[in-house]
């Protein structure tokens, strides 16, 4: 497997455009004739293009996306899903499809109304612009960002074990409000592996899980997020190769997401090693990057192990204090602060010291080893800023 | 009922003291042959003088509470064991009582080992100070506070339907770490009421689940949190009327640590009414107390209730957003922002307007009815501010 450049439109049959005028952003994704899968939120309220987009792909084609930035469609009423279907409907009809074979999706403030005529204008101006280049994979990855403050593609390609060349592209955009089941995170894929809808959806929901719905942000759910993939068939059948790399792409690009989580100045990876379950590995890795005590201290360089053992303890995952293990690592340092549940950077010992020079870091990752069985998962998130709390009490006025 | 002077020393037959030095404070609470009673932390984690409580009511009776703030005495191994045991000893021997008949609390720093000569000089000089008085149930209020910002009691009075008069007082503090099941928070009741451990205990939970498991402050659970109630008979029977003021002393209580949330700036009270279950109702409240997402709009005076929308939807309630209606209200004005699922507070109306004006305030209630059924619920919280953030980057360094 190897990274690739033109992230979206690395992919054979692949055809792009983005398009932006002020707070708002429009993109389309064109891959005709694609086997279709779709992970959705898992908040009660959903926005408007979420269930446009459950119908669309409920048959497991779609041949386009078509996503606007700046307002999110949601608590819109009726008249949100007529605005939502002429979506779908503007872009169908100039590629002579199904109002079906469109996805729809909508990320920015909700319960305002979308302003149609400056979607309908950027969706035109989007659909006379589709090209297969970096640029407009680039250009798409731009058009759907809110807070984000830079753009986030990707691209592999892996051979497969019938020895065909497959490539994987994606473009995401977080970047508040991210937690497990998915944050206001809209994130679209392409590829042109040979897969039935029931195999590209199981192959999703395996990425998705150990990916998308490892980040945390602010712990907040939003209401409009999805991930679709698209497969145009172009290449070799779906196989183990293809979910590794699919894995591989969607966790790079769960990473960017933390790593421009609001406000975000440091990054953060928990591994959870040595779980009863993978279940437990999965929530106390969440909860130690969800803490907001975890994530201040983090900020401040802080190395306050005690609550990244707190925040295991509330997890609800087994552990035994007398038992875990924790590390912290930067790119140049490692250190063990409490062994086998000795703690060994107290106060005047040079763990310590190493401990505060690795949380001095932008990249930190700490390691909780709970000794008890053979599961491990890891979570991605970031610290807790001053910058956080200025852009989301700024956001909507 | 009615609230009186003394806190808890309100009640008949307690003594108490604080003493403070530096870091660190002690708080004695004395009230012989009491019945007893206890709610603790959820953690799995928890800290050696929640160990040696759990041990110390199990039989349903304490004599003496010993509290010290500035380190929490958790993950300090058999070490913190004994130092635990050693502060109820010193105690015990200067009451001429056993071991098990005081409660120990600590609170503070994880992790560190107990400056048992500084804490053992505290303890003296308290037990040399043991008073019944408004001023000692101050001096204990102050002594167990670490970054709450104000001291924290309460006492009230009520006639029990047998006819006596039955008085309840109660200290706590906060004010970081402070969620749903408990964060860094210690209460200690007096009441001079008769009752057996089993309906104390009873008794105690049922307040405890409608107040302070109704404080969510960051999300974090502690792991030292404890409340303590100790009821030495000398009026008469627990009851309703008993119930009803244990209640509302323990809300008010709650209130306080909401308030003194760390870096609050705002209080939010959150009602949600008209859910189909007592859970339900207790979920959704607790999820829009907690969301980050709503904590900066209220600090950002930002009537952001989609914020509020989407917290519902992600908290595991039933919900149906057609039917939902949402009210914000201060001391001056109140206003319906979504009414049966049609939103009021849109751009340009009078409703957003009044909106705008009740999220400047400093107390603001939000009234959430899911218009489903009869349960509700209340959850108390504060804002996310900057000052949270500094608070917590800069805590142990």
């Amino acid at each position: 497997m190897k990274r690739v450049e033109g992230g979206i439109c690395a992919v054979n049959g692949v055809t792009a455009s983005g398009a932006c005028e002020g707070d708002y952003g429009v993109s389309v994704i064109v891959s005709k004739n694609s086997t279709a899968s779709a992970v959705f939120t898992s908040n009660k309220v959903v926005a408007a293009p979420v269930i446009i987009t459950k119908d669309a792909v409920e048959d497991g084609r779609l041949s386009a996306i078509v996503a606007n930035s700046g307002n999110a469609n949601c608590f819109t009423g009726q008249e949100g899903m007529e605005d939502g279907m002429q979506m779908a409907k503007i872009v169908a009809d100039k590629l002579e499809l199904g109002t079906k074979d469109v996805a729809v999706a909508s990320t920015g403030i909700i319960g305002r109304k979308l302003p149609m005529p400056v979607i309908t204008d950027l969706i035109n101006e989007a659909m006379e612009n589709l090209k297969n280049s970096p640029k407009a994979s680039r250009n798409v990855a731009e058009a759907i960002m809110t807070t984000d403050t830079f753009p986030k593609e990707l691209a592999v390609e892996t051979t497969l074990e019938d020895g065909n060349k497959v490539r994987i592209g994606g473009v995401c955009k977080g970047s508040g409000m991210i937690a497990p089941n998915m944050g206001t995170m809209l994130s679209f894929i392409t590829t042109d592996v040979q897969a039935s809808a029931e195999e590209l959806q199981s192959a999703l929901k395996e990425a998705v899980d150990k990916s998308f719905n490892m980040v945390v942000v602010d712990g907040d759910v939003s209401t409009n997020d999805m991930v679709v993939i698209m497969a145009n068939g172009r290449s070799g059948r779906i196989d183990g190769k293809f979910q590794e790399a699919l894995d591989y792409l969607c966790t790079e690009l769960a990473k960017m997401i933390a790593r421009d989580g609001e406000g975000a100045t440091k990054f953060m990876e928990v591994e959870v090693k040595g779980a009863e379950s993978l279940e437990d590995a999965r929530s106390a890795a969440k909860a130690v990057v969800s803490s907001s005590l975890v994530k201040t201290a983090i900020f401040g360089a802080d190395p306050n192990w005690g609550r990244i053992v707190a925040a295991v303890g509330y997890s609800g995952a087994e552990m035994d204090e007398e038992e875990v293990t924790i590390s912290l690592k930067s790119d140049e340092n490692m250190v063990n602060i409490v062994d086998n549940g000795v703690v060994k950077a107290y106060e005047g010992s040079k763990e310590l010291v190493t401990a505060e020079d690795v949380m001095e870091s932008s990249d930190i990752k700490i390691t909780v080893d709970l000794n008890l069985g053979e599961y491990s998962a890891k979570a991605y998130g970031c610290d807790l800023s001053y910058e956080y709390v200025r852009i989301n009490a700024e956001y909507s006025t």
